[in-house]
């Protein structure tokens, strides 16, 4: 499966989004991200799972927590597929733009 | 349920977004969209269901055609959660480079 495919599909549930907006802050922990999302441990954990099966999110050992972190290369590569998504929709825009002038100035000369 | 829960729901499939990156160029008919996807009409017509009740693309009706284009609101929404999220990372960047500048070089009078 493509990266884009799990990511896209990850970032669909409002709770994972929220969890990635929580984790953009800061790392935190299972028990840190139970207590304000009002939801049990394995519910938490399950979404964290997706995150990191999605590559949205890593996890580091420090003792006996486990912090969560966002991902930088995961969002990086969304930004960058919507990037090119916004240049091609300019790009013809331009190109409607060009096509609305010539049809309201025509260039001396050319047939039309 | 929330635009984002349908929009990136519908960008987890490739080939829906290799059609609204064909779309970014400009409008599309399922028909001008069949042959390049290589894919069965009804295939293409119900990606392209997916994608307009997710927001992503709208339909015009010329006489017979029923071009599609790109919904560019959608676009925008994704594009404004994608920033918020950059923004709050940096931030947090910010901060942990503060912390270490911090830990280096400690302020005169702060006792640590």
């Amino acid at each position: 499966m493509h990266g884009l495919d799990a990511a896209f599909s990850a970032l669909s549930d409002p709770t994972r989004r929220a969890i990635l907006a929580r984790l953009a802050q800061g790392e935190a922990t299972v028990t840190e991200l139970t207590e304000p999302f009002e939801m049990t441990q394995p519910a938490i954990s399950q979404h964290l799972k997706v995150l990191e099966d999605a590559g949205l999110i890593v996890s580091r050992i420090d003792g006996t927590r486990r912090p969560r972190r966002l991902a930088k290369p995961a969002i990086d590569e969304i930004e960058q597929w919507l990037a090119m998504l916004r240049k091609a929709l300019e790009q013809n825009y331009n190109r409607l733009d060009r096509v609305l002038a010539e049809m309201q100035h025509p260039k001396k000369g050319k047939s039309r």
